[in-house]
């Protein structure tokens, strides 16, 4: 693996997962792997769990990991080629760039896309800057338009939720759910939200192709058909959730018509035990932070489907993965 | 020890202060103690000495630590149960403790006061609410009440400056000062302040019971009773300096009638040299930041009853004893 | 070396660019030469480069390293004597030093200059301050007026470049310039910035000595001749790059007059390649961060004669060598 930017850097995801939870059983298995080695972590934007968890993961391969909060601790960055500078941005990616390819082994970042316009958004510039220029593999912690790291990790997470016991006398313990059904569902919130977590989860279960895959999310709300294809899409929520195995729950802004904006917001989308009764018992995802009762209701967050600690415990694992694949290939 | 939230998570204060003390003389005496332990520093508030004296601390005994600013590099956090979280707080502490609980083995907290709600701020929800859902071991970096770090350092910073050097041709070298008079004195201030420091030493001192103890301070700046039960209390700032050993110099906003305010703010109650006289040649202490001439005097700061800084430096120690102690017991 | 604060602190600029070489040959060579040494970070103002390549020079010689962003993540400094603290500063730096000095091996300051009062600002007050209090080796991660650990990059920088491969059969592979003409060119800028980069330069070009130095900038630039004295100084910018082998791009405010100021910003002073063809195939240098396409053009920036890239990768050894010398000196 040379970068992990979407799906398409991993040539095998089961593969990838398999290896995060070996990570979970024997954190410290390859303590030597990043030994003198240097991750560099940029932030352009927040990040709680992707910052903590990349840098345990960095620590448990024995790198040495810098955390460096771009706009806050550092200066503006300009992405545009052939920008005449005499505006706000201090300082363009051709040249911070190259100086972390110079200054760590690999360079991971979080940049969030502006939700004001969306070719400039999708067309992954700050991510792609940084490739072009730095020189060394970079990892995205969340980008304009995907969040990878955190798709690795509901994968895991959907895995480790797959295995059903078995109470029979004899013969295997338990088994493995076969083609889960797994439903990606629009939830309100009181702010447009990029559509990362959704198009990324709708890319990665696409290609992981094992399970049954229905997105609902009310009109005006249709994502990109690059990562939805292969997914059956419906605005009734209550049909969609039928039989459920896994609800993931999450809020994004409009990627059609008008870009990055809340049209309906109607708090009747809102996760609740009630619906909840319309799956088969499903464990309920959601890549956090979540609004409490505005998005999942507390009854749901505080019961015995969530399982959303469990997939945020493991990217630590999807990061340890990744960045233990990255390292062997490029040693 | 489990947690480290105020003095009743002590079992014995003096064996405490005398384990730091010895930390003090071999800061590496216990190098492996935390190997491949994990300690997350988390700051709703601004820190100095608590922040660097903690990661040191960490460090010498072998823990990996990890600083996350919640509010500047994360999210900002919801503490009421059963919010419907529509407002400004992104993640609720039921979603984010749990999370740090998988990723910490320790989790290091600083959360000031609002000093809007007294019933609020005394409640400690904050910190509360961490240990209800970290279910790892937390300590307090100074919590809405109290600041439990500092006062250990006060108490050992009193114990090494009780002892007092002997002249005599046989016999032993130096003797302990038998209970000292210690006196808290407020001082003025230029924005209202927490109790937070004042409430904890006086749970302390209290608690340590070796002392003789006076907290003195203008009309309408009482403490909570729940802290303060055991000391002579004053309103006579002169009359209770005289003949102490211990000054411990610090302003704090009103508790009782109108909290968190500012009532007088009397330039008189400064101390200075002039009222140091009508000592016991006191040694002066304050937990820093301090506002010179205005809590205290340059000629006082500067002089050689001051032992601010050597208080300030033992916060390592401290910070290193509890430390050990929650790794030690949670083992 | 006791501090790092300026050339005055170096007895031989030249050995210690060797001792930098040696570090960039063998980044590990002394790697535990700091061990159990911990070096305190204060940030004062932002840092890019400097934070970082600081950060993995200290670990490059085992050191530990906290990093400390002073206002952000704690108090607003005060550092006049005698100061009635009743405004806007928290603490003073007689308080705050004095800890850090308990705290850390070493204490490496940012602190930049108001750009409001000249003599406040040349008077170096900040980091004399630090350095009277701290009581341990300070470290200038520049100052009001000067940017040491970038000089020195940038004489290394230079000494890289000055080795010319030779074309003969028998005989040396490569042969040392000599006494290559630098030119230190003022450009324009959108903000006033400080004349610290350009000082330090000056101050480091002049005493190491094996080089022609030439300053050029309009009329009312002038640079304190405490540090230029030995240059050659001309408002002609065409006649001073003439035969340039390295020329040095970076744009100051005024300093005689009305200090910090802009007072012109011709566009004509921007470095171009219709200026490069007068030197002589000259290297170009910035310190970074540059404001393309204002200060320097693209086509330069992205072209052969650059080597920003390397200045700024060869921070990290001209930190390390800093720091290893203080650590040996130290001992």
């Amino acid at each position: 693996m040379r970068n992990f930017i979407s799906v398409h850097d991993v040539s095998n995801i089961n593969d990838l997962v398999a290896k995060a939870l070996v990570y979970k059983a024997d954190p410290l298995k390859d303590k030597s792997l990043g030994k003198h080695k240097r991750i560099g972590l940029l932030f352009l934007n927040p990040s709680m769990r992707t910052r903590l968890s990349t840098q345990i993961a960095a620590q448990n391969l024995g790198m040495e990991a810098i955390v460096f909060n771009v706009g806050q601790e550092g200066w503006a960055l300009e992405f545009e080629e052939e920008a005449i500078m005499s505006g706000s941005t201090v300082e363009h990616v051709k040249d911070a760039a190259p100086i972390m390819g110079k200054y760590f082994d690999i360079l991971a970042i979080r940049t969030f896309p502006s939700l004001k316009n969306r070719d400039d958004d999708y067309s992954e510039l700050f991510i792609k800057q940084f490739i072009k220029y730095a020189g060394i593999p970079v990892v995205s912690l969340e980008s304009a338009t995907l969040h990878p790291l955190q798709s690795l990790t509901d994968i895991i997470t959907i895995q480790e939720n797959s295995i059903i016991p078995m109470n029979v006398e004899r013969g295997p313990l338990w088994t493995q759910m076969e083609r889960p059904k797994i439903v990606l569902t629009w939830a309100p919130h009181v702010k447009p939200l990029p559509q990362c977590v959704a198009n990324s989860f709708s890319q990665w279960v696409n290609a992981w192709g094992q399970a049954d895959f229905v997105i609902t999310h009310p009109e005006d709300y249709e994502l990109d058909t690059q990562f939805t294809n292969g997914a059956t899409i419906t605005h009734d929520q209550n049909e969609a959730l039928k039989d459920a195995d896994f609800v993931y729950v999450k809020n994004w802004s409009t990627f059609n018509h008008e870009y990055g904006r809340i049209y309906t917001n109607d708090p009747g989308w809102m996760m609740t035990n009630e619906k909840l009764a319309l799956t088969n018992n499903a464990k309920v995802m959601h890549c956090l932070p979540v609004r409490r009762n505005v998005e999942l209701s507390d009854e749901i967050l505080d019961g015995p489907n969530s399982i959303v600690t469990q997939e945020a415990s493991n990217r630590v694992w999807a990061a340890q993965a990744v960045l233990a694949e990255i390292l062997k290939a490029n040693h």
